[in-house]
């Protein structure tokens, strides 16, 4: 099984700088994750709007936290931040949507699983600038998660292409990569050599 | 037409605190509208659950940005401030929505009551420390936003119980309370004055 990949939006460029790079970069990963949480809601509606009519499939398309502009656009996924919307509620008024939720330890991947989550985020796995002075999770829990839930994990954190190995090593169904694509000075380039990683990695596998 | 009052939380209280003055007063006041900017998706869930739990009825209360919050309690009203989501992409989803929208001139409250808004929200009125900085509008700017709209206007910034009848003679149909309230010392009774005031005004005119 090859190793998804979600790019997760760094909070960092402004709308046109993000469309460009999300536009070049789409046809290579499985998710584009919109975290803007420093842009408007207006702002965030209109860069999903743009992805769209430039031709982004709405299913690679996940909104972090305002599942108000996924419903707008009849998107399905969404992805809920620890203090964002419970699962459970969404779940039972949205039964077809497609929900995401971030954890940081077995207890909350289970939860998460047992409330209807379609997949959790963990992590994070590396020492990254977004998470300065907090404790990276301990990667062995990976699997000890993988093993007490039914859906999938994806890992976040500082994880770069040659990281991917090990945390495949470890069970993942997929990797979420923020600076390592967005703090690229090459997007594209990054992004294709992270494609052909987990794509080795998968084959190699079967 | 008694001039109704919609009472706008003020992001300074905790869940706690917010929750006991809304129970208390909303018997007293046409809508409460919950804009707390500060709080989390989650926590503002939760103040609305425990609202109509508490039996505030869901047709008074008014979630600001927030449409998915709206959505997932089956609640009917929505405001829209000016960098959230736009009243035309929100009835076109949600026709049946009650859809209230921030301006601050005559050419936004013409545009939101072409887009079908159900209410304006016009101000800052009078100055007040929420807006520290910012000139007032012009009060009769209030009649000749009036003339041209169709739907209520109310007003909003720095109102205070002593300030209604101004407005009123500039023809608003309700007003939008924030401090005057949630920073009283007695919230209840300050309500309390502010609606009588209003039946008085309604009663002078018929």
């Amino acid at each position: 099984m090859n190793i998804k990949i979600m790019a997760v939006t760094d909070n960092k460029h402004s709308l046109k700088e993000l469309s460009a790079i999300l536009l070049e970069i789409h046809p290579y990963v499985d998710y584009l994750q919109i975290r803007e949480k420093a842009k408007s809601p207006k702002e965030i509606y209109w860069l999903c709007d743009d992805l769209l009519k430039e031709g982004v499939p709405g299913s690679k398309i996940i909104v972090n936290d305002r599942l108000d502009i996924v419903t707008l656009h009849a998107l399905k996924n969404v992805h809920l931040p620890t203090s964002g919307l419970s699962v459970n509620h969404v779940k039972t008024r949205f039964p077809e949507m497609f929900i995401g939720v971030s954890v940081h330890s077995k207890e909350e991947a289970v939860l998460a699983d047992k409330r209807n989550a379609d997949y959790v985020l963990y992590g994070h796995c590396y020492p990254t600038n977004s998470k300065k002075g907090k404790q990276p999770i301990i990667l062995s829990t990976i699997s000890e998660i993988k093993r007490k839930i039914s859906i999938p994990l994806y890992a976040i954190g500082g994880i770069t292409e040659e990281r991917i190995g090990e945390l495949a090593n470890f069970g993942v169904d997929g990797v979420a990569i923020m600076s390592a694509i967005f703090s690229s000075s090459h997007p594209l380039k990054t992004v294709k050599s992270i494609r052909e990683r987990c794509d080795e990695l998968g084959s190699e596998e079967s």
